[in-house]
């Protein structure tokens, strides 16, 4: 795929979406652009990354080759179905959401399987909208890409050529599959900082009484509330069982400090160092 | 207090001693310094910042003015013991532990509480050794001070002016609040962040998988087992309320989820952002 030659919509111009429309103006894509929220869309379009904006009829969306829909993970599926009688010459409709089964199954029902592949890029941070938006977000970053039964060749062929002219390292999975992954690599550790910033509040603490520590593992607490409502309503039996199983560990630890056993303790950081020593190798020594 | 007037003693040169020892040498400090570990001490002296490395006899300690056991926190109360007899010129005796409790309680016992004044700087991060040291660690990083009931106030004086001297926040406290404090803001998130690790690892999920978020919620994993070894093992009894809090804030989150009340997980997001405002403003909007 030559991004130079694509005409990709994106709806939804946030952290995410803006992003992307970042990068693929970069590359020479002409990008059309679509938001609810026209402050969002506004600055895009200042930032000259969006270069037209599709109207509420939706005419302009015939013309995109590639579609992204960028919106939060509760609104995706009714904006698809808004979008589907629209799409002309897209070989490839995807989105960005961090769970895929709701937005899989209703690609199905819509009857856009063939052209649809859902990705999920592990980027992004806990702030939201076009003003965190960055150009080279996802360079590097892992991108889940899930096609459905009957995706076609072309959609799923173009859902890889896209994200790796964007540096993407490209993941292929099942909607299922990554939706469990993903209760546990990102949607386990976002409710947990919630939790430690509500420990932390219920014992009558300050914010500004935290190192620097405290405030690494409280940062994503500060993550959007509407986004974090829309990710657990899509994804809640998985993410609930990864939290029953993090609160039997934190159970776990807690039965070692009480009971005094700080070998015990040290081991499992001694292990978490081992275990992570591939994405973050051992510091130069001395 | 002159810091360029002071011969200041540091008693281990690994990240807070190391990154002290920077800090004095370029304030004129002269530093001597002491390290059962020869390597970070020779590491110290071929940055130039210690200047005078103290025999195993001790006899250069009775020079110091101020001394600063940098150790581990479940070495320092026998290294404190060690030393008391050398203790000459000192105004100051302090420590930079994660625990106040045991150490000021040895100070007593050893009769150099008058001279004594814990302190904590609220700095670090998961690296260890000198190597992981830097000038200006302590900018604007909260400081306790936890004095004894007989600490002297030409002790406290020196204390608070030595850490206003490296541009801290000094914060009075008394021991046992302090340890209190920090087994919430400071050893909960360290043991958490361990709990998550040891979650992701045992769902089968590799450390490839996490995205930006997860990364950061599992970084302190990767802290030091012995450091963490000796922190659990002075302050146990509060850092295993602090798990029990936090594994009940858990089971309620879960709950949540589980019921599908999506409104009481926004609410949770919305609250930690009011809650941490003070310590990260609002971004600027575009």
């Amino acid at each position: 795929m030559n991004l130079a030659q694509e005409t990709v919509a994106i709806l939804g111009l946030g952290l995410i979406g803006g992003s992307l429309a970042r990068d693929l103006a970069a590359r020479g894509s002409r990008v059309i652009g679509f938001d609810v929220d026209t402050e969002q869309l506004e600055a895009a379009q200042r930032a000259g990354v969006v270069h037209t904006v599709i109207s509420d009829d939706l005419a302009p969306l015939s013309a995109a080759t590639v579609v992204v829909i960028a919106a939060p993970v509760d609104v995706a599926p009714a904006l698809l179905e808004r979008i589907a009688p629209h799409l002309g010459a897209a070989t490839l409709v995807t989105d960005v959401g961090s769970t895929k089964l709701v937005i899989g199954e209703r690609a199905s029902t819509l009857g856009v399987q063939r052209q649809f592949v859902g990705a999920h890029p592990m980027a992004g941070d806990h702030r939201t909208g076009f003003r965190a938006s960055r150009e080279g977000l996802f360079r590097g970053a892992r991108v889940y890409l899930c096609p459905n039964a009957l995706s076609s060749d072309s959609a799923r062929r173009a859902a890889a050529e896209f994200w790796t002219a964007l540096d993407s390292e490209v993941v292929w999975t099942v909607a299922d599959a990554h939706d469990e992954v993903v209760a546990y690599t990102s949607h386990l550790p976002h409710l947990l900082s919630a939790a430690l910033q509500r420990t932390i509040a219920a014992a009558g603490h300050e914010a500004q009484a935290l190192g620097a520590g405290g405030r690494d593992m409280t940062r994503l607490s500060r993550s959007s509330p509407a986004m974090w409502r829309a990710i657990v309503s899509t994804n809640s039996a998985a993410i609930a069982r990864a939290l029953a199983d993090c609160a039997a560990q934190l159970d776990e630890v807690r039965d070692m400090v009480a009971r005094q056993d700080h070998d015990a303790v040290a081991r499992i950081f001694t292990e978490a160092g081992t275990w992570s020593a591939r994405i973050a190798p051992p510091e130069r020594s001395v």
